[in-house]
């Protein structure tokens, strides 16, 4: 061993004994004859005074930023301490030292505020972990880590690997694959999520299992998405819903004990999937704040159980909103007395391309109680104070106003009340709001091929409800134009998305567990018999023999790191990720093969090096 | 929740109490109008007793073998108890019922001595998971898997998991490559462990690093081989080799305590690999017994520092050992009363091709005192007699004798010692034995390219005594018939295996943390500057800003757990696994892609379908 302490564990009870350190040179300061080093370890940091007898040794061996130095010497009391670092009251008084290794100067700056940007980062990625801040966040993962394990063993979970080389069954999302060089045009494909495997071992009597799991998805990357990324896989049998959300529950509020300190004393509020799109156009509603929507205005098709205040909007000659299918609107806390140039500017941010919208309205509910508005010209100010008490507005709240076609306006008026809350300091990083969506539609309609896709993924049961209602009615859809009036339109399915903070950390479903019903599914799918059995031959044959009623969640392991460390970006939470691009720009990966690699795999690169 | 209890909790203290069970149909037995049905599930076998009120339901739901079924009932004292069932003192007195889901019958029965062959087991390994044997192999799985981290978390190790897309860089094994699609003509590779990861980790500063991950290797496949497996990865800073050693002794020590409740009070020998190969043939030797081998002759190059009896054969004008490179001896107890039919046998086992030495001499020291040999026309007794006692022979043992080339001899004599000892019930599985081999070679020489290729992989480091031999001197070999002459033939490699019961468990090394010897070593091994850059610039890189002094070590996961569960077999210890040809059967992976999916990458397949 090169030490016989760590830099962060010396303290003034010490003082006298003989010690060795070893780290990294974090600090260099000299003062006269006299030099002081900080020394750098994963656990702390430790001052080092070498003085004057040490001074031809350190001409002949100078030091720099980031060697490896090995130091003995005695703890001494300091005379000036540092009462911000836990080993502030010693230093080392040194009596002798080895340079382990040297190192070139770094291409950025070692410190939590470093000056490297992230590609310079990324690329020594090595040396960007050496920053205090990411060490933290692994730190955090492997703490949170431990916490769900812990919390999963304590309830019989057991964890069972399964198998990364699986059968490539896209659906949803691609595959990536894995050429077999043993069986010559043939391929492995590499798990999206372990689904299939942890619904066998539910047929294999497992009862409660868990994995901490690498998934794999070759997605066109969209900003913070990860090929690869870590999920906490679970499943359970015998149990309905309402067993899952509580044991999972109990598992974040666990987490959150051990990691962060943070008591959850209320259960997570439940949301049906409607109310959620209803109120904040959405289906992982930030809840840390209110400016929940006002729907002014829907199609009549949409959320039939709903009803819309249009008599607020309608008979007034405003033509883009008696022309628009939808119009939903906002009460901005405190924002009144925007200026024109700032109400213009938030009219441009909602015409960007990724929003899209044409325009905003506003109503100003100034504080003196009386409103101005964009639409001054077509509502009374009575009626505009209609519109702003239905909003929940309050003097000195800002109205903003959307209009268009419904899932667009609503995508769009969600997106502008997080824009606003964000601007507003709504979003608090250390504040921490979950809920549970329930009661997700079972279908999404694809107007593309006329077809029902599964929201969430094909062995999702259908709410015991609706089963029968899937049973007994056939999937096709006769009249394209009138998909929502398909009784498969309001089949809902029995799953739930946890939602934190806006950002959905873990979802699930209890599971069809009988083959009737998921050949049916398959079949309203669009996958054929045939396809069926290539594909899912061996799950379709375990629910022949005594499958149990079950069903799962799998958390995204990374996202939930991010959130618990503050944090909007999961790449600080993943020791070495890839990046937007989807490559790992430290290994130069991916990268073309040899010849002779391609050779034996028996496969042809349509592209030449 | 469809239960209220498990089906192995309840007990006579529970009588009275009204419970619901789910399970699995185990067996069912009639007597006159009462039915017993014992439900299993994870945790146990409880008895279920459905008396003639419930007959006419069940004769319209009848039960059958592995169908789910839910039974609510009072817990009763059982008229006849079975003390071998944990739940053996109580049956469940059933009210109602429900089938929750039926099974179709078994390919193979549900039981420890199942009827089914492996091809069938693979095939529904969901089935064959539901026995109690292979839980119990993933129940201890598990259990090691918790002991491993709990170890290494006590002794501040961190888990950080490491990429799965990473660079193909062959040395050694090939990799398992994965096309990119967003990267045209480019691949990645999966890892063969995280070997350079973890050492980067190092550089980062984590240093006390674990994981336990998936690693890949596409090798042909021998049998108990399987593409994908599991490591308890490790690796720590500021190191020497003896730290390394005493912490994974440790680990090994607290597994076996934790999960099988085996006390290791002595610490683990250490055996150079010279010792192992000289007294066994063999660097994973082993040592639950004896029969060490006599060396009688050798070729001189080999084991310069050992010194083999020649004086015991030589001079006595047999043919078959003046014209062998090498003769080596084992005595196998109490087997001087062997047949010529049975060492007829033996002659015959040696010769098969994976052996393939020409023949077997021996001599039956027998119980009198008196020898006799196959070479009684060559030897005297008396010298037969100092072979013997050379040997470590007692009367009674029988002394086998090979010759030939160096390593095919000792190798042979190797298995044959192994042969002998399976035969005589000398491996007992539930005997545990662990050495540690140290003092590797650092460089084995490859005929065909006359080059060093590394023993254990280039990042290992030369025994600090030998790094001055490693820089001085140039790889080249001028004469190849001088190999073992050339300084690199004696440098030895700061290097050690774990073997447990004649397996190597775990292996690992001191690494190289300067980039001048890292890159000496990559030269030496042929790879040269650019191809270093391409392959490994990013460690090369690395090395440059302040590496630390680190090492580590990897160990079979699966491996270990057969061993700890008595089995030759890791598939036993693995949920699902590969079969022998590398295929999941149960899956039918690999299998040829759509169409759609091989041009999306860029790939054309040579083989058509």
């Amino acid at each position: 061993m090169y030490r016989t302490h760590t830099c962060g564990e010396l303290r003034l009870s010490h003082q006298g004994q003989q010690v060795t350190l070893a780290g990294w040179v974090q600090a260099i300061r000299k003062f006269g004859s006299i030099t002081f080093v900080d020394l750098r370890d994963r656990y702390g940091i430790t001052q080092l005074l070498f003085n004057e007898a040490l001074n031809d040794k350190l001409d002949e061996n100078p030091l720099g930023r980031e060697f490896v130095l090995q130091a003995t010497g005695t703890v001494s009391e300091r005379s000036n301490k540092n009462p911000h670092l836990p080993t502030g009251e010693i230093e080392i008084l040194v009596s002798d030292f080895t340079i382990l290794n040297r190192s070139a100067v770094p291409p950025f700056t070692i410190q939590d505020d470093t000056d490297g940007g992230e590609d310079l980062r990324m690329k020594y990625r090595y040396l960007d972990l050496r920053r205090n801040v990411l060490k933290k966040n692994l730190e955090l993962r492997y703490a949170v880590n431990r916490a769900a394990r812990e919390y999963l063993h304590r309830h019989h979970f057991i964890e069972i690997e399964t198998p990364f080389l699986i059968k490539s069954t896209p659906e949803g999302a691609r595959d990536f694959v894995v050429p077999s060089r043993m069986h010559p045009g043939q391929f492995f494909a590499l798990p999206q999520s372990p689904q299939t495997f942890k619904q066998l071992l539910m047929v294999s009597g497992y009862d409660r299992y868990y994995q901490i799991v690498k998934c794999f998805r070759d997605e066109d990357l969209r900003a913070d998405r990860q090929p690869e990324f870590t999920q906490i896989d679970c499943e359970m049998s015998f149990v309905e819903q309402e067993d899952i959300l509580n044991m999972f529950e109990g598992m974040i509020k666990h987490i959150f004990r051990e990691v962060k300190g943070v008591e959850w004393d209320e259960p997570f509020p439940r949301m049906s999937w409607e109310e959620a799109m209803w109120h904040y156009g959405n289906d992982k509603p930030d809840i840390r704040f209110g400016m929940q929507l006002l729907n002014l205005k829907k199609p009549e098709g949409v959320f039939p159980e709903k009803q819309a205040l249009s008599e607020l909007i309608n008979g007034a000659g405003f033509r883009v909103f008696d022309e628009a299918e939808t119009v939903l609107a906002i009460a901005v806390p405190g924002c009144a007395d925007y200026s024109r140039k700032q109400t213009d500017e938030l009219a441009e941010w909602v015409k960007r391309p990724q929003i899209g919208i044409k325009g905003l309205a506003y109503i100003k509910y100034q504080s003196d109680g009386s409103c101005k508005s964009s639409m001054d010209k077509f509502y009374t100010e009575e009626r505009l104070l209609q519109i702003a008490a239905a909003c929940g507005a309050r003097p000195g709240d800002l109205i903003l106003l959307l209009a268009g076609p419904e899932e667009k306006t609503r995508k769009a008026i969600s997106e502008l009340r997080l824009e606003m809350a964000e601007r507003l300091g709504l979003r608090k990083k250390d504040e921490f709001k979950a809920l549970w969506i329930v009661d997700f539609p079972l279908f999404e309609y694809d107007e593309e091929t006329n077809r029902w896709v599964a929201r969430h993924h094909p062995f999702t049961s259908p709410r015991p409800s609706d089963v029968e209602t899937m049973i007994k009615n056939s999937p096709v859809i006769e009249n394209p134009s009138l998909y929502l009036q398909h009784p498969y339109a309001r089949i809902k399915a029995n799953a739930y998305d946890l939602v934190l903070n806006g950002n959905e950390i873990g979802g699930g479903s209890i599971r069809i567990h009988q083959r009737e019903l998921q050949e049916k599914m398959f079949q309203a799918l669009g996958i054929h018999a045939e396809e069926q059995q290539r594909k899912f031959g061996f799950l379709l044959g375990a629910f022949e023999y005594g499958a149990p009623p079950h069903g799962g969640i799998a958390f995204g392991f990374d996202r939930l790191c991010a959130i618990l460390g503050g944090s909007e970006s999961i790449r600080d939470f993943i020791a070495f990720p890839k990046n937007n691009a989807g490559r790992d720009v430290m290994l130069d990966a991916p990268s073309p093969l040899e010849e002779e690699q391609l050779r034996e795999l028996h496969l042809k690169s349509e592209i030449q090096h």
